[in-house]
């Protein structure tokens, strides 16, 4: 089946692209001897997963729904990096019963003091990352604090003991999403390695054991220059690339392995619009590029054959329309004929997936060659009360 | 079970609320004499929709998957209201081969014909709308056109002709989500029917029965001071209402029948900042009231009861993590513990809605009286080539 045979709206990954996106960033760790844990916050798909990680290992996931289902799909080294909160406990503690080494993240008193009750209580071994927040963006817990040490009192020091134990630090440098070039991305890189390295000798000088230091963001990842004291790496937009990520210099628009395939399905001629069948709801809200040197609208747009149209972008969206348009001129928007299919790059890549259920992979060419399933929401099959 | 004791985040629907909205809008159009054709591409849930309409229809829909799933659970008279392009007419048949009464929609000559051709072809009896464009914001044909007669050309006169034939024209006004206060939503409602009116009496003019006049936006369903001509109007996204509705003078805020249930994670005390673990995956990116008078970011605050925070919003949006402050000064932001549960109220409820895979639902109180499935994407069970 070919591209054109498809009804629309409809998500297209290009598997040659993904390849290599996997491959450089794996290139550029190589030398630096840590861990690579992706995150599959973006894909959420055993299909992709496949190609960046072998089974059993490690990821990095952001809901407990993604755990459950890499679970089930063979993966069971497994860091949930978002705080945990007391409602997820009982959840945890079931997906570790049912075979996953779980890891959690937490930056607060409450946190900690409730989850190492809770770990006492069932008796369960669960290894715990204090977040550092070494960019100001989010959350977490400043390196060089008072807090930190104090938050990790509540806990074991080291895996040999019983309960809730220090594995040590994780942190994101999410703030470089708002970099403006990639020499900035390359100090915030050191800034986020130097913050978590800091952390955990600030914790080993006390007793803790704390082995692991995780770092990771797609821009950091891929623009560290030094990655001395941290063991693991994580990074997940990486794998699909978007116009964001091209838009700060991390990769080029030619790398982008997503896109949504639509179809026009009418004109305004004098206001230069075509409209197509693929609103927000197939590309999300995400305006991640507005903020940029150069405003892609809602999605670059190519054509069938993925082959980038410079001056077209999505300029508005309704729920199941968009509205195409030349980025300067509406009098220089081509007319294409209704029923052409475009492809639209996205933004973000975490958010236009999200629309979907399943990707249709090609190979460069127009030949569909699988579709991969993936899934959304929060709800696994296990929701569990405290 | 009750709220507190879920799993965050989750998608709440206050039944009483929604009830209300239903009577509110059925108890305006009740004096106009109109066939209320509901949209449900908000809910996407045929549990909900059993309160907008009976079993068998008449509803209307965005997606040929919506029109698949409320064909499955009992609807069969659907208006399909986007714009139909060629490489879906075999799904539209497969639909009406299954019982389905399916209407389409089309404002062009190469669709037209396209669609007359397939239907002469198939032997399908077919209802075409003609799509109006009544206000400017986005597809259809201009009443007063030389076009709308043109288009029409392609179809039969009446139903009892074979093929496809012109039931009518439709209109949606659109552009209402963009007036200011009540007084312009009134003048654009009058304006949506004298348009779509307009047009059908110059249809009938020249030979052809189109019998249905349908019109419909949230705003101007509610507004409307004159039906005179329409035969049936749409509204979606006033079952539950939102915070761009709200800010329209619509609804009040306490009419908003959907919030995301989310746990505070931590705390950012320095910025003033409260962080959740419901992010824009959960609320989506629709920032719809970032251009209205009150900003409310991505989200209204309420406490687990429901009861409005009025100076809280969520200002920032990670994947999974929310960023709560007080509107105006962080320095107020109460650092509720961590562990509150809190109730965030969307700008727009189609898209929040869309993230989420059901409805816990409330009467008013903590207790959760049932749960309702809903459905997102376009993948039907039918996936029909042409």
């Amino acid at each position: 089946m070919q591209l054109n045979e498809l009804e629309t709206p409809v998500l297209v990954l290009d598997r040659i692209k993904m390849e290599n996106n996997i491959k450089r960033l794996r290139e550029h760790l190589k030398p630096f001897n840590v861990l690579f844990r992706p995150h599959l916050k973006t894909c959420k798909s055993a299909d992709v997963a496949r190609y960046m990680t072998q089974s059993g290992g490690p990821v990095t996931v952001s809901t407990l729904k993604e755990a459950e289902y890499f679970l089930e799909h063979g993966w069971n080294d497994i860091l949930y990096a978002v705080g945990i909160a007391a409602n997820k406990f009982a959840h945890v503690a079931n997906l570790v019963d049912r075979g996953a080494k779980m890891t959690v993240i937490l930056d607060n008193r409450e946190t900690a003091s409730a989850l190492a009750q809770f770990c006492s209580d069932r008796k369960l071994s669960l290894p715990v990352l204090l977040e550092v927040d070494t960019d100001g963006h989010r959350s977490g817990i400043l390196p060089d604090s008072d807090a930190l040490l104090d938050v990790a009192g509540f806990f074991c020091r080291s895996k040999d003991d019983s309960g809730a134990w220090l594995a040590g630090v994780m942190t994101h440098a999410g703030d470089s999403y708002n970099c403006k070039d990639t020499l900035s991305i390359v100090a915030l890189a050191e800034l986020e390695r130097k913050g978590a390295v800091n952390a955990a000798q600030r914790l080993r000088a006390v007793g803790f054991d704390a082995p692991i230091v995780s770092v990771g963001s797609t821009p950091t990842a891929h623009f560290a220059s030094s990655l001395e004291g941290v063991t693991e790496v994580r990074a997940g937009v990486f794998v699909f690339f978007d116009l964001v990520m091209a838009g700060l210099g991390v990769c080029n628009v030619t790398d982008i392995a997503l896109s949504v395939l639509c179809t026009v399905i009418g004109h305004q001629k004098e206001k230069g619009w075509m409209i197509t069948d693929a609103g927000w709801m197939a590309m999300s809200r995400d305006r991640g590029t507005a903020k940029q040197r150069v405003d892609q609208g809602y999605g670059l747009v190519c054509n069938l054959d993925g082959v980038v149209m410079n001056d077209l972008v999505m300029c508005e969206a309704n729920q199941e329309h968009g509205i195409i348009m030349h980025r300067q001129d509406p009098k220089k928007t081509p007319m294409l004929p209704v029923g052409t299919q475009l492809r639209l790059l996205p933004n973000h890549a975490c958010s236009t997936a999200a629309q979907h259920e399943s990707y249709k992979v090609v190979a460069g060419g127009p030949e569909i060659e699988a579709q991969w399933a993936r899934f959304s929401g929060w709800e696994g099959s296990v929701h569990v009360k405290n």
